[in-house]
């Protein structure tokens, strides 16, 4: 009998996790959450859906066009099917668990996104990650940092390359400048591009101090090994407290992973400012050689509970499983006893000892064929014992 | 700080899970696919959106009421969020994974509702279940609802009562009257509402044989535990082969059960048809006292692929996790450990460890109030200890 594995009646970027693959996300699951634990993070699941306004609460407009939208025909509101999950973690944070101190929460479940993210990417992501609020100091960036080089390493991912900027510093020189919120778009895009002589145009254009516009045009310079940040310093120092503390920052940063990490590349980059307007300290992202995206990304977003009325220092990070599983190889359980059909008593009884031992009993059905190979489970002297393959 | 525990931000039937409770729901959940894989059954995981046709395949109007519908900005064609996973898996067994013979698969995911099903029902319910496929044999349902009851009790439901009927008998003398299709559904619907009164004007107003007026009136009191079969074999034998295979299969069950699960009690209606418009044999849920709905509930749906180009045999259960979970206790992991903050090497190295080694450690983050109760890591003469509280 020929017949097609049909792909063609799903939608784009959604697909099926069948047997094989499956066994091995569910195993990758447990590995990730079970290492979340360890670190001291509880799980919490927000709900898959919930009121549009809180799901996209602090995370701007390209969150809101990647969410599927839905009425809810209970209230007549409309609710949303999350794409994001750290915006939940936030309201649960703010609003549920109100502790007053330090809070680790990690999460894994699945988003829907309206399109998918990059080329080949699915609309049906499993994301997971772990949250840290309370506490504004580097040490609890470095704990979410280590955390998700901690993840990668245990999902299998090896040669990481890990991406680190500081939004503090571009928002430094801009109110330093006292640029207009159009303005300091226009700039964010300029660096986004790297445009050099876009940048030159837009200074000049500008009636700017010297020194200012020679740290403009040096951030773009300020990208590689830890080393850039000796020159960030050379070039920054002083120019306001909050390039100072971003320095900081980027410096504890590095000390510390390169000591605990020493096998993970890292990259500065002072223009590299994922999800500006969203973060508001150090952000990062993880790659590894080979992938068309980054593997696991996140940041510090300290404003992220003020709109559910209780603004706490945050960091986190997040990944999804299923890009993940690319690198994840996992042994399959144990292999499979056949059991012969009927119900013998004895057979039914040695059938259940062997499954409450762990044992993978498959019993014959009448007409099921028992496969050549693998063991069974087969009467001998009045004794139901396994016979190896 | 007065904080109050908002549930008013969330949707009716909406609700986060919050640590204490997230980790009891992932380890029963673990238990119960464990316990799936054990019995032979693979783990799928369909994805949380797919085009509405394939969706609310061979389901019915209450399926399509249910579901929450989006559109796929890709294609432009109505997708819908799932609100059951059964359709999904009988779309892969049709056409993903072509086995020829029986094939078992299980699986667990967050469905969606558009209402809540029953009185304070969630509308973001983890739906688990298992199907088997391909095979006719009545012990293809027995194993279905061993497997079914194993759950439950594996989840810690006591005192259990299993309710089963058969389609096959309402259906056989539906055909044998030679009702209309309007007159089945007003015919079935009489008998969902036990409405004797008005099953005798039904029967009076048609000119049926004696015999099938005295089958359909005495079908109503078909209703107890199993020597009802008795009395069924004596009004129905005889009428016609369906009839008589859908009471050899009851038989089956009954002898099946009383022996491996002597501690269910077993109900038998004749007239109870949950889902009789896409069930085709056997049908039962299975109950415990002072729960509002049901625990568990399947049947046999052999027309379910037929749509998909694949009609087989199928027979399956599902659950929800979430009001699984009121009937689990669960211990909770190793006790915390904490270490103080810091970057000293011995003091990760230890840390990591312990880790590794299963241990829950936090490390405090500087200005984190250390838990007063306890283990702690200490160093002591130049080594890092943990120190019971």
């Amino acid at each position: 009998m020929t017949r097609s594995v049909d792909t063609w009646l799903l939608p784009d970027g959604v697909a099926d996790v069948l047997p094989a693959e499956a066994a091995r996300l569910e195993a990758l699951r447990r590995r990730l959450l079970d290492r979340f634990a360890a670190w001291g993070y509880q799980l919490v699941f927000p709900p898959l859906m919930e009121y549009l306004d809180s799901l996209l609460t602090g995370s701007g407009h390209d969150l809101d066009l990647m969410t599927f939208k839905i009425t809810d025909q209970i209230s007549g509101r409309m609710m949303g099917v999350r794409a994001d999950m750290t915006p939940q973690v936030a309201r649960l944070d703010a609003h549920c668990l109100p502790v007053d101190g330090p809070a680790r929460y990690c999460y894994a479940g699945t988003i829907l996104n309206t399109r998918p993210v990059g080329l080949a990417a699915s609309r049906c992501p499993v994301q997971i990650g772990a949250e840290l609020y309370g506490s504004a100091d580097v040490a609890a960036d470095i704990e979410v940092l280590r955390l998700m080089l901690d993840t990668l390493a245990l999902a299998g991912c090896r040669e990481l390359h890990l991406d680190l900027g500081h939004v503090g510093i571009f928002g430094g020189l801009a109110q330093r400048a006292g640029l207009s919120a159009d303005e300091e778009t226009r700039l964010f895009d300029i660096y986004q591009r790297k445009a050099v002589a876009e940048l030159r145009e837009f200074l000049t254009a500008r009636p700017l101090p010297d020194d200012l516009q020679a740290q403009f045009e040096g951030l773009l310079r300020l990208a590689g090994p830890a080393s850039v940040l000796s020159a960030a310093r050379e070039l920054l120092a002083g120019t306001s407290a909050d390039i100072d503390d971003a320095l900081a920052a980027l410096d504890a940063v590095a000390t510390a992973l390169t000591t605990s990490h020493p096998g993970v590349t890292l990259y500065f980059d002072l223009t590299e400012l994922r999800g500006y307007h969203y973060h508001t300290g150090l952000v990062f992202a993880a790659y590894t050689p080979g992938a068309r995206t980054e593997l696991a990304k996140g940041g510090r977003y300290d404003h992220v509970g003020e709109a559910f009325g209780r603004a706490r220092p945050a960091t986190g990070f997040s990944a999804d499983l299923k890009s993940l599983l690319a690198y994840f190889t996992h042994d399959a359980g144990t292999a499979l006893i056949v059991a012969p059909a009927g119900e013998d008593a004895a057979l039914l009884a040695a059938i259940t000892r062997l499954r409450s031992a762990g044992e993978t009993v498959r019993q014959l059905l009448p007409g099921e064929a028992a496969p050549a190979t693998g063991r069974h489970l087969v009467a001998q002297a009045g004794q139901w014992i396994v016979m190896p393959s």
